[in-house]
């Protein structure tokens, strides 16, 4: 089963005293992968498809559910009637898997519907639980070219450790709410987020998330949830976090560095 | 309270045709932060410190947990007579969670007991679960300096997107086993632990995991959990890294970069 790992998109590339200009873009494919042992789901990974076997195999052994090579007496994608969506499912069957490791490294299952576990139900799922968003009043092309550095001046621990990711929450017009650091990127966009309900300031209309790294879906279904409608990314997006954004009228912008940016959804004044 | 979030190690620090070096590096703090509703542990998140109720508010709002802010009754710190791993729980008294996303919130739980919790706590755990590591022969600074090219050398997909992270196993000689590129830092570890599960080379003494990127608690583990004996990054590591290559006998390289490296623990031969 070949699963493509990387997908080409349209973007508006916006650099500054240039036209903009209509271009393809390359994007790495992130969609979820679900770890069954026998038909228990275990746990969903977002992931780049490819390598799908071994990740499960990994999976299971780095969080201790398995320990010897002979306790793998299969694995394989979940195969059905359905076809496509089989390749996000991968089925070990294994002797003697530690309950303890196996409770503990449950995590959170997007969908637990059987081999029907696709980048689609994904989406789908998102939808049905986050607020409306209001479509983003088009952004400028000069004010989101201020944010990365605006951004920086706020990031003293990166600054004094060089480990961690930072997320900013600016309004519509370009003023900065607040900046927050973490090891984990999504945990920076979360304080973030718990901060603004403590000051029932909620849903977050008319505001952007910016963030110090890459897009990922996670980052734009965190800003969905809290109704933000544009994602502005100093690094590159994935498939999923674009596709979310398309579905759910989000402005995504990304390479947003050295004078240029690229615009997945939305519209981008110049 | 306050706790910290970021610390001074001491680190010998190797670069191309100058002395060895000891300096003191700040480290990023990394911890766990376990969060209840009430008495029932949803989640745990490695973090930084701080901001850890908006941490644990925004966590349950963008998981859709709960979704105004009225729901929020109250959020604090667990408080208890040990006192100071305590900063590491945040319980939220909260109206009518939804109990759909409550379960599908659910993360790993390194530890359950009350209250007890702390990077302490966290190194035990791996510690009892991992095989013996047995010490990284001692590696060459002209050996480690190669490797950052060569692990880029592999990432045709970053080089396509722009878009992920890379992991590469390396014999302690420096034969370049494996490859592999994802979304997710984890994945990208784990796709390479499982490729050699599956091929019956387990565990993997004598080999060294290269990352593109940051060193996370979570990538030492991994390799701890493989037996790998040193754990090479690009970027910088975290402060439970460190502390749990410490623990374990793991050699530890980071800021492996522009002709330089730090050793945060083990030996590196000049």
């Amino acid at each position: 089963m070949t699963m493509q790992r990387q997908v080409q998109r349209q973007v508006t590339r916006h650099a500054q005293g240039e036209q903009v200009q209509h271009v393809h873009d390359q994007l790495v494919v992130e969609e979820p992968l679900e770890i069954r042992i026998g038909d228990d789901p275990i746990a969903v990974l977002m992931r780049t498809p490819g390598d799908d076997i071994p990740l499960a195999v990994g999976f299971l052994f780095s969080e201790g559910i398995l320990s010897h090579p002979d306790q793998v007496l299969s694995a394989a994608h979940c195969t059905n009637s359905q076809g496509d969506s089989a390749g996000n499912i991968v089925r070990v069957i294994a002797e003697s898997p530690d309950p303890d490791a196996t409770e503990k490294a449950r995590r959170e299952v997007y969908a637990s519907s059987s081999c029907g576990m696709c980048g689609k139900t994904t989406l789908d799922s998102v939808r049905l639980l986050c607020p409306p968003i209001q479509a983003a009043e088009a952004l400028s092309t000069s004010l989101l070219l201020s944010l990365p550095e605006r951004l920086r001046a706020e990031q003293q621990l990166f600054h004094d450790t060089g480990g961690l990711h930072a997320a900013g929450l600016f309004s519509s017009s370009g003023e900065m709410i607040m900046v927050r650091e973490d090891i984990g990127r999504h945990n920076a966009c979360d304080k973030i987020l718990g901060a603004m309900v403590l000051r029932e300031q909620w849903p977050l209309h008319q505001h952007m998330m910016v963030l110090s790294g890459r897009a990922s879906f996670e980052m734009v279904q965190k800003a969905a949830m809290a109704g933000i409608g544009a994602v502005v990314a100093v690094s590159a997006p994935s498939s999923l976090a674009v596709d979310l954004a398309k579905e759910l009228g989000i402005t995504l912008v990304g390479f947003l560095r050295s004078g240029s940016l690229n615009v997945y959804n939305g519209e981008v004044s110049a």
